[in-house]
């Protein structure tokens, strides 16, 4: 690919060598005199012979755009377009298919998928090889569940959901009486995640014991994040790796919680809230503030303490 | 259902409306007029048209009950014992059963499980779909071994066990030795895992170096767990979600490890300890005693040392 | 076995009586009079009637050695041999190998796998049951990738590699533009994965955006690992349970990380760094320094700061 064909895609302004040969799209830092790269950042230095920045860059070939994160979205969109090798279209005969299921010959289904009776899968949907759809399970249409998902009964999961492998959704919470011994809550709720929901690989998210865990529409969830029983997290919320979030609590909508950040049970997240990694999260949180430490607090108030605790050391 | 209806499961003082129409039930944030919840705390608001508490409420229906929580479960177990469709009773033969095995006519083995020769499985017992049941293992009766677990040689699992989706057990141990590069110890011990003992999806237990690791009768382990070589854990313990122990620790009956709490290698805990959410445990913790932070200390402790850090902040 | 046949293998000097018979090898802890144990420290109290040290234990029969973990990992190893059970040498009729897949005579390879168009597989390695290789990936020789572990396109997998089961390589990176709601960066890298690396259970290991993830030779990852897109990692690290890595950090060499560190984006940590555990490490660290706490510091100034902190509490 040539720098005047990517120019043609981002809709930048081309200066320097204008057939310049990309043979490799890299990081600035891996980048060589024939890579293109992309800088966030116009100072980030890299050894690259073409750059995407938001200004000229000296000494290289490249093209401005306005935003370089957006011109890299768009160029890998193209290259993600051209160099798809497609899934094979069937449903394999591989694959147990019970009685009493829902699935439309533009489904993909792969070998040693099991999907139970009851199930509903929508148009265009990919299921993975050697996932497991339990019975009254309804999945929308254009989902992708990657192979080695779990997906128990009474969930419902809406249109354009991807879950990524060895992620388990709707098994029973973590809920339990004491006597004798401690005697586990029967769950008759269900999970509800919702369109455009996207859900990384060994996730668990728990099914409600009365009423349902829900996950609202857009919001997108990283690697290894648990989420309990009954749990309710609004629309378009960021939850990053490893992050867990204990029963009955509710967080709102544009949340984000970085990586590690645990979340107490029976409490409410506002919008708009951000909690940096690590952060322990014991009481509710206001609307539209920053938060981070164990307990969490305010963030600038975390700042001060540490700067107390640490000054003169 | 009808309100007496429940009234004669949770044996309850039955007020208001007798033949109240349950539409629902719901947790008291998003039950409406036609639905039945439980108000732990009768304080708890609710929209719902009838509820289970302590005492008789205002302008509802209900029933009164010594312990609403109780009457929970019994009303949940009664509702799943209707409710449950029965998972097909049958040895599939899309599974693979090597020679040398017992599995008796009672169990349920699912499509494109493999276990390995040298298993014995227990009557009654459950297998889900895609399981790995490696050689020699044992596993006891009445338990519920769900889709995509991998149980490794060298376990041993008692009786009326649960395991959920994506747990592996079993895996050598992360012990090294360093010499030219880090050479991983051969592990000869086992898991051995006693009866009642319930582990979540995407849980890690692996297998002692020499010696094994245990998880005492009754403990109950949640999700993304990691428990380590040769670790011991005592009986009817809690260890909620992401909590890890490290290798060669020991811990005792009756403990409470909260959601991300990490313990350090060759350690002890004594019986009855509580650890809250996220503390890093690095020193032996005695019994009966509640335990936070990182690293972790007696809980009253930290509470003074937070009050002095953020002291006028 | 007996005494003196150990001593052959672990080259140690014999005392007491040669030809103890040993019932079984335990730790310290879990040995009776009948039994063999190790210790790496000669003080430890143990009933065992053999013990393995670089003294001699007064009242016992033994072996003296320069090494006793030396020691253990030598009969360890000689035990294991011994004690192999191979695993059935032969590619599964139950397996699906798609067209275009190079799989040697010489690999194992068990039921229920997918291979996909693309993939090579090196000489005697093993894949285990379930497990998917998705279209061109590429594993070496000599390799153990355990039942359940998912590999995405676009990885590139080293000789004597192991892999665990229900680990997930090289799915998409947490990568998000927000235009109308977030939409995810299709990622065109893989993940390049050393000879002699060692990864655990329910590991997932992202693929780059642009540019690859790295795992560097010889290094070891723990379970429940979360490594993000654009990692990279060097040569002989140690990576704890639990630790999660964000989006093109870059990891030195000999570096160790402990039990659920957290380590930030785009940052650097030198060579020889090692940060005890539940650290949140927000900053670069430079090379050969211990560090700890959240946000990360040189270890000392953390006592210091503690010391302070709970004074007089």
């Amino acid at each position: 690919m040539k720098l005047f064909e990517v120019a043609r895609y981002v809709h930048g302004l081309l200066y320097g060598k204008k057939s310049f040969n990309i043979a490799n799209i890299q990081p600035p830092d891996d980048a060589n005199k024939d890579d293109l790269t992309f800088l966030f950042d116009p100072l980030t230095e890299t050894n690259a012979g073409a750059v995407i920045a938001n200004k000229k860059i000296k000494g290289k070939n490249g093209i401005v755009v306005e935003d370089p994160k957006e011109a890299m979205f768009i160029l890998l969109e193209r290259l993600s377009t051209i160099s798809n090798k497609r899934r094979k279209k069937e449903i394999s005969s591989m694959a147990i298919i019970e009685d009493n299921v829902v699935v439309p010959k533009s489904c993909i289904i792969e070998p040693f998928v099991i999907i139970k009776s009851g199930a509903k899968i929508g148009n265009e949907t990919y299921i993975g090889a050697n996932c497991v759809i339990d019975r009254d399970t309804s999945i929308g249409k254009n989902c992708e569940i990657h192979p080695h998902t779990v997906i128990y009964k009474n969930t419902k999961i809406g249109n354009f959901v991807s879950i990524h492998s060895n992620t388990v959704i709707g098994k029973e919470g973590f809920g339990y009486i004491k006597k004798r011994g401690y005697k586990r809550f029967k769950h008759i709720g269900g999970v509800v995640i919702g369109d455009f929901v996207e859900i990384g690989s060994n996730v668990t998210i728990d099914r409600g014991t009365i009423g349902h865990t829900i996950i609202g529409r857009g919001t997108k969830i990283d690697n290894l994040v648990h989420i309990a029983h009954n749990v309710k997290i609004g629309t378009n919320c960021i939850i990053m790796g490893q992050v867990g979030i204990a029963g009955s609590t509710k967080i709102g909508d544009n949340v984000v919680l970085c990586g590690q950040v645990g979340v107490k049970d029976h409490i409410t997240i506002g919008n708009g809230v951000t909690v940096y990694a690590k952060s322990g999260v014991f009481t509710p949180l206001k609307s539209n503030e920053v938060y981070s430490g164990t307990p969490a607090r305010q963030h600038r108030a975390v700042l001060k303490a540490l700067a107390r605790l640490y000054k003169n050391l």
